[in-house]
Formats: structure tokens, C-alpha cells, sequence
């Protein structure tokens, strides 16, 4: 078992990486405030993890929530309808909230337990990769708006984030690459080593070698952290974590939510960030091809579909968090390991990658 | 002009109280972070207010979101709405948000912009007394849920709260005496002078005299300042602002949101505790007589409705987010100018109170 600190004062809290230990009520009773205990998960995860869960929970007499999967309920219908399971087994503000599930679940409870009576405490216990080296830390929580991705929440922390390898074994291929996007991430913004290591080791990440998927979930925690605890709220050095966010942001929502798997449409968006780097003259082509290398290597898409037009995914830029004082900002490249967020860059630079960058 | 502070750390922000500077630029631009602002409002205010706040703020390309008018359009979907209208406008992580109107609009406003982009900063300009003697200090925000009050919501401060008493020129004199009795409760709770000073003033206050509302004013004010500075996140300290608030949510959500002002279900609360206090032996009867007296002298409602059945009550009481571990806490009263917040009263005391203090 390794554990990370995440430092953010009075709301700092452990990174919990182990295998087989997500239902051990021994490490959650330190983390469970009071009495009771409501666990969130999705019809795809709860089958399989959930009774184990709640019946080591047994004492604290857990209520159970299970929600839609996929993105598409990412919504603040589902938010209320969280709620209102709440309110009918009678929690009170001394529950505390577990997410059990992958990112959506992780982000959807957090966002209930910010609201809920203004506020409950939570735990993550993520099962997906991508919400084990990303989106459980750093306490992003919130929902879908129609008009764009993640524009209704907060900046909640849970109590601890208890991350069990094992719960890979039973991950889907597509959300095993979907994860690798943003372990990929890391090394593309802030660690040329971590890449290199990846480059070197994508196929035993891929066979689902424990080891290798424990040092790159362990080396992405950490990155996290470090970025997080310098940078809560994002007013700085967090937004470089958006690294192809936007443009696949853009891909997510111009395909309907759930057609894309966020990892896939980072992935794709991350080579759009290379691509116009290289055509600004920041990064050397042979490096754009590196990073279509990698992400190849992880069994993800390196172009955007045909049917997405310049004018769609523009339109759904324009609505990104990032922008400010009405000019978008993206997250670009200086050098492999090394970005920036920036708006200055050619308008007609940015339309041309998205139309080229399309199958 | 006099000016409060209510002392958060980086979250302090001053309480502006005056007349006739609700649209003065010159005390709001230091207020306002981006370039741009968004001038929340309802149906009722706006065509009085909305015009010349929003010329005033024009170099600001203001936003106008009309709102419908009462505590029944409190909830999720109208928060959606807002958040529809932000994104319509191309707002970004930069504007500030300004609520101009009663609770509901300061609630909800502010609960807007404590989730719109996961946070963007807003102020405060309350028109109604009870938003200017209570819900605009202290960043409670949130929305009503149908199994109770005030369910979802964020602790979340504004940059200033802007309170013009002028604006209390147009209010309903029902409104204005449900603004009375938030500032006959802080008498109650922890001013005993003050408490006197409204038994001698209040027939001023009912005509309206500027000196006497602006003197209430600053007083409630001083009072809610004290008590979030102390305790911000209501875990000890603040709860007690909640006197008479469990009796009352339960009125107003039996009775259906919008029926009863929130004042006047509070008002009725307010007496119940202190007729519990009083059968528990706890406050002497004539004090309890002293509460129905000021109450009434402000033509507020000692009684609650005969129609409102005590199991109906229960059932709402039983979801108050003082609830903890599964049982009901209520302010009640040591004496007057004294109260805690305790669990230690008989239930079929509670229910007999229910059941005698309806009209």
C-alpha cells in the first residue's frame, strides 16, 4: 500500500493505492464522520462492487444510490434525484458520501455533497482508470449543461481517495485506453522522464501487468497532487492539466455526450494541441509524431470524426471555462514536458488543424 | 453611509448600508473582478430597479436575468435557467454576478454563482428587509428541494453586500413586517436592549421612518456579522440564527412554498419555541406573552395555520438540517435574549405545542 499526501491545510487529505482493500472498513472508518454512510454508484459498477462494500459498511447502516452509467446523466436531474434519495432514507448533515464508480460517478457525488444541506463530507473510491489518475483527485465535482461539459459545480475535497488496482481487472479495454489518455497527459505537460517510461512500457499497461499500472497510477497521483496543492482553484498552473481538454471537450459535446469516451476525445485533442504547436513553430514535427506515437501505442484515436465540423466544435470552444474577457485560451506546447496556456495564437491556425485534424 | 465588515479572512467583505446608492458605479466597480457583469433579478423588482442599475453599470456590457417572482420558483430548474442564460451570453470564469431582489433572488444568485464554472464572484444588493436584515449576509445560498427547505445549496460569500434603504420605499407592508421578524429574532436570541428599543420603536418602523429602519438595520446587521464571523460553516454558534426556523419551514413547506412569506412562518416558529421553552419550565409564561406581543405589534401571525395537521409538520420537521443522527435539535429558549440549540426536550411536548398554536 502507498499512500500520497495532498496538502491543501485544513482540507488535506491521503491518496490511498493498494489492491484488493476498497471495501476494508478498517482504512474508511478514519474517514467516515458519522453515524451512516450513502454509497453512489451505477448500474454497471454496483453488480459487481457494491455488496461487498456496503456489508463491510454494515454498521453504519449504508443507503445505497444507484445511478444511470455514462456521461449523458451527468446532469443536475441526476443531481436532484441523488438528493432526493438522500432526503428519503433521512440523512442528515452528519452522513458522509461515498462514490463508488469512475468518473461520473466521482464527479456527480462530489457535487451532491457540496450541496447537499450545504455541504456533507465524501469519499472517493474510484473504479476506472481515468478517475484513479485523474478526476478523483484534486476535488473537481460537478455536472453537464447542455451548452458545455462540467459547467455546473464546485471545488469540493473529499476526505480520502482510496484507489484498489484491482478493480481494473474487471475495466472494459476502451476505458482502459481512455484512462491512459490522461496518464499520457502527465508526461506530455511536466515529465519527460514518466513519458519516456510509458513509451517503454505501453504494452505491459495494456496486459494489465499490476505493476506497471501501480507505478503509473502512483506517478500520476502524485503529479496531481503536486499541481492541485500549488494551485486549488485554478487561477494558475492547474489549467495546464486541460492539456487537449478543450479541443476534446469540443469532440465530446459536438458528438452527444456518451458517444465519446472523455479519454478518446482527449486523446485526440491533445494531438490537436501538438499539431498546432508545430504549425506555430513552437514544437518540432518529429515530437507531433511522437505524441501520435504514444497515444496509437495506447489504442486511442489521434484524429476527430469527419462528421465533426470546424463550425460545431468552434462553437463549443467558445463556451470553455478557460476563456477570458471573450478570448479562448488554450493549453499548448513549448517543448514535449513542457506547456503553456496562452491565447496567442492565429484564429485561422486553430480552424485549420480542426479541419485537418479529422479521419 | 456606514459600513460593516464581517471578518472571513480572504473572504471578508464590507456591508454597505445607505440610501439612494444602489446604482452608484463608482462604490461598485471595486466590487466587480472581470469586465463584464450579470444584474440577476424578478419580475417584480426589475421594472422599479433593474434600468438604472444596469445603466449605470453599462461600461460593464451587463446581462439582465429576469427571474419569476416567488419562494416557489426557489429550486434546481430555475437555477438551470440561470446557468442557460450565463452560457447564452458567453459569460465567463470573469463576470460577477449581482442579485438584485429579496431572499429568494440573494439565494439563488448566489448559489448560481458559487456552481456557474465551479465559482465566479458576486455581490449582494438586497431589496426587501428581511434580505437586508438576514439572507445577504453571511453566504448561505441554495434552493428549495420539494421534501424541504433550503436542501441544496453552498456556503458561499459575496464580494459586498450593497444595502440601499430607500429601496424598502416600494416593499409590501406584508413583506415589511416579515423582514421585522428576522430583526425582532436577533432581539430574541442575543440583545435584550435591543429588544427593548423595538418594543418602543416599533410603530415607527411600521410607518417606515428612515432613522428607525436604518438603526434595525445596522443593528440586525451588527448581530449576523458577529455571529458568522465566529462560526461560518453553522457548527456551533450559528445555528442559533435559526430560531423559530424549524417551526417555520415546517409552516411553509405544509402550508406549499409562496403561501406564507418566510418572516411570517418564522414569526409563528418563534413563538413555538418560546411556548416550548415555557411548558418545559425553561422561560417564565409572561415572556412568552412578551414574544407574542412584539410579534404582533409588528402584524405578524402568532399562530399557525388550523388547517396544517402536526403529523404534516413532523414529517417536514423531520428533514431540518439540524437533524443529527436521526434527532430533531431546535433552538429553544434559556431566557430571553439567551437560547440554545438542544435535543434535550420531551417529543409529546413538542407535539401538544403543534398542536395548540394554531389558530
Amino acid at each position: 500500500m502507498k499512500i500520497l499526501d495532498l496538502d491543501l491545510g485544513d482540507r488535506s487529505y491521503p491518496i490511498i493505492i493498494g489492491t484488493n482493500h476498497y471495501a476494508n472498513a478498517e482504512i474508511l472508518r478514519k474517514y467516515i464522520m458519522g453515524k451512516r454512510v450513502a454509497i453512489v454508484s451505477n448500474e454497471t459498477v454496483a453488480p459487481i462492487y457494491l455488496e461487498k462494500l456496503a456489508t463491510s459498511l454494515e454498521s453504519y447502516d449504508p443507503v445505497s444510490i444507484i445511478l444511470p452509467d455514462g456521461e449523458e446523466y451527468k446532469s443536475l436531474n441526476t443531481i436532484d434525484s441523488v438528493i432526493d434519495q438522500l432526503l428519503a432514507a433521512r440523512c442528515d448533515r452528519k452522513i458522509t458520501m461515498i462514490a463508488l464508480g469512475g468518473g461520473v460517478i466521482g464527479d456527480m457525488t462530489g457535487f451532491a455533497a457540496a450541496c447537499y444541506m450545504r455541504g456533507v463530507p465524501f469519499i472517493q473510491i474510484p473504479t476506472s482508470l481515468l478517475s484513479q489518475v485523474d478526476s478523483s483527485v484534486g476535488g473537481k465535482t460537478g455536472v453537464n449543461h447542455k451548452r458545455g461539459k462540467n459547467m455546473i459545480g464546485a471545488f469540493y475535497q473529499p476526505k480520502c481517495v482510496l484507489i484498489d488496482t484491482s478493480t481494473l481487472d474487471t475495466l472494459p479495454s476502451k476505458e482502459l485506453s481512455a484512462g491512459l489518455a490522461e496518464v499520457i497527459k502527465y508526461g506530455l505537460i511536466r515529465d519527460k522522464n514518466f513519458l519516456f517510461w510509458l513509451e517503454e512500457n505501453m504494452v505491459r499497461l495494456l496486459a494489465r501487468d499490476p505493476a506497471a499500472l501501480s507505478h503509473a497510477i502512483f506517478e500520476s497521483c502524485r503529479h496531481k497532487s503536486e499541481v492541485v496543492a500549488d494551485d486549488e482553484l485554478e487561477r494558475g498552473g492547474r489549467a495546464l492539466l486541460n492539456l487537449g481538454h478543450t479541443f476534446g471537450h469540443a469532440i465530446e459535446a459536438g458528438m452527444g455526450y456518451g458517444n465519446w469516451l472523455h479519454g478518446e476525445a482527449v486523446a485526440a485533442g491533445m494531438v490537436m494541441a501538438a499539431e498546432l504547436s508545430c504549425r506555430l513553430g513552437w514544437l518540432p514535427r518529429a515530437d507531433v509524431v511522437r505524441v501520435e506515437k504514444i497515444i496509437s501505442m495506447a489504442k486511442l484515436p489521434i484524429r476527430a470524426p469527419a462528421s465533426l465540423s470546424v463550425a460545431v466544435m468552434r462553437e463549443h470552444m467558445a463556451v470553455d471555462k478557460k476563456v477570458t474577457d471573450g478570448k479562448l485560451q488554450l493549453v499548448l506546447f513549448k517543448a514535449i514536458g513542457d506547456v503553456i496556456l496562452t491565447d496567442d495564437f492565429s484564429e485561422k491556425f486553430l480552424d485549420d488543424v480542426l479541419a485537418d485534424l479529422r479521419n
